[in-house]
């Protein structure tokens, strides 16, 4: 048991007053884990697109003062009542959708979108009281997403935490609690792609990548990146990206172009940008008989997807994935596994790194489009 | 060797003169098989949709005279140079897609559309040599999808047949050459329920049946028919569906009523109208987190299915199918056998039955609405 079981923790935390404004590194009171809650210490965390797109608040409903950050890795300091499989001292991954191992979802062997913690980007409190864990002098800080880690401490619902292996380094294995993860289980859990198969990947950001990093890893023959940027395909090659589309290029429609490159389509695709007409793309790139197009890419509220019937019924095949269809506490932990036994290398994604102290400057290389990750580090 | 090999037999034939008119029964000459094909005998053939749909030609291009039909069953009369897999006796379900067990699709295990012998609408002539095998007094008369089954005798490349056991009733069996397959086939070889599934079945006409004879099959829990008629049901019960909704009962959209019907959603929906509209509620009324819909149904050629991605995104899988993914030679005899050990029952979808003389009262049927499938017998 630590020392600060049960105490209200003052630490440090980044703390976004209002949308778009740069953060502001304050003290805030962070207080004890209720029932089914664990209060972790972050040492690692890194930014990732959605902390951005609610910091912007351009079409979301605005929420400030708030706690962003999601992608992270932490001790476990103490625990709330009920809390049985975590204990003080666990190295654990915060994940922005949990698992409650009760209700239909995490039942299904298909399903990760348990119906208790599953996203919820509105909610800025705890789901058993409706109330925050942060405070300055008193004043609630709302939460995002379940996780807040850009604090030196927060709550977290233990069905939100993955327990992993303690010898794994959380300055690595932190990716794995969003975007790398999800990019990766696109292909592994749902493209599925076979050896040698062709595999089309829209979007070379850090989630396009780990996709066409599973595809890598499932021994893809060609792996065709596409994305509007043509100076992505340098750095796309490491994560086994071999040839490169930017549509700005070609006068006619990217699925044509891809359907030529590959006899008649790619065996599978992995859209990662959010953009309706990538989706669309990705959709019609894959081979008639046997493509399967995964959608990853969150779209913006209007959009609408669209096209002919005749794609599906000429065996195409469409899915959508949310976190790479991993169940956070029961698969996450196997992920870790793969970094540490080399067979996933995370390095390579890790493009920047900053103390806490400077994560504004995190915020600035996204905005940027500067590199793939930025690891926070939460001790100076 | 059948003692008409070789020669030019004078037959009946039920031809299409022009669009939308009555067929004729005429005297046709049927040329003998060339390389790779194979003339056979038609015992028993009957009605589908698709023959209506081309021999009203009302969105199609119009092809005349024309001879249609492609539901049958038959016994090779003779075969051409090459073939090695059919002989004089043999009985046979010719099949309107093929199988060259060549191509990249005959090779896939995925795939039944094979490149060679894809269905092909437009073509009214064999593959070989772009001529017609029917004529009438020296006039070529043109075929429809490789089968032309209303007549008497009719030339098909080996590709499409399949060769059945011969203690199988042709009367029917035939059915399983189209309609009955595809909608078998799209339960069980695509949307796959497991026991116990809630599986949604859009259009109650004989494909969509099958579609339900295959959720009962699979021993789905509950089968929701939906279907604009609500006079269908009771007919539907026999084949397994277990309740039904009549989108024009209800004012809220009918993936609402369903979702509200199953908590949620159905676990697969299968849809066999052709209606985008029903193709978007089909996809819509699935469970979140492992949902799939299929389609069937062929829509008309300006029809844009439409959906917010986000309904993919949250775990939702779109697929088409298409001969309900039977590869024609490989698959449609084992299919046979299901039928003569019990396990599908076929007598059901026989609501009518005519002498090949009165073979436009099979049209008349189909026009009204009446009954599901319509046998219609060469001899008299």
């Amino acid at each position: 048991m630590s020392n600060t079981a049960g105490q209200v923790i003052r630490c440090r935390a980044a703390v976004a007053w209002e949308a778009g404004k740069p953060l502001v590194i304050e003290e805030v009171e962070v207080a004890p884990p209720q029932a089914n809650e664990v209060r972790i210490k972050i040492l690692f965390t890194s930014l990732c697109h959605t902390d951005v797109y609610f910091w912007e608040a351009k079409g979301q409903n605005p929420l400030f003062p708030r706690i962003y950050g999601h992608e992270a890795g932490g001790i476990v300091e103490s625990i709330g009542e009920g809390v049985t499989d975590l204990k003080a001292g666990d190295h654990v991954l915060p994940v922005f959708t949990g698992e409650c191992k009760d209700c239909a979802h995490c039942k299904s062997e298909e399903s990760n979108m348990c119906d208790l913690l599953r996203i919820n980007t509105d909610r800025g409190v705890m789901l058993s009281d409706g109330k925050s864990r942060f405070s300055i002098k008193g004043k609630p800080i709302y939460h995002f997403v379940g996780t807040s880690t850009f604090s030196e401490y927060t709550v977290v619902h233990v069905g939100c935490l993955a327990k992993i292996n303690p010898l794994a380094p959380l300055d690595k294995v932190c990716l794995l609690s969003c975007g790398i993860s999800t990019g990766l289980g696109a292909t592994l859990n749902v493209a599925k792609p076979k050896k040698g198969s062709t595999v089309a990947v829209f979007g070379l950001g850090a989630v396009g990548l780990a996709a066409a990093e599973g595809a890598r890893l499932s021994g893809a023959s060609r792996i065709i990146g596409v994305d509007l940027h043509s100076g992505r395909f340098e750095e796309a090659k490491k994560f086994g990206v071999t040839e490169f589309v930017n549509p700005k290029e070609h006068k006619k429609p990217v699925q044509e172009v891809i359907a030529e490159l590959t006899n008649g389509g790619v065996d599978r695709s992995i859209e990662c940008t959010g953009s309706v007409e990538f989706m669309i793309s990705a959709f019609e790139c894959v081979h008639d008989g046997w493509g399967v197009a995964v959608l990853v890419g969150v779209p913006h509220k209007e959009a609408v997807f669209k096209t002919h019937p005749v794609n599906f019924l000429n065996e195409r095949t469409l899915k959508g994935t949310f976190f790479g269809n991993y169940k956070p506490r029961t698969d996450i932990p196997s992920v870790v596994e793969k970094y540490m036994n080399k067979e996933l290398q995370l390095e390579k994604f890790i493009t920047h790194k900053v103390p806490f102290s400077e994560i504004n400057k995190a915020f600035e290389y996204m905005l940027k489009g500067e590199g793939l990750r930025c690891i926070i580090h939460m001790e100076e």
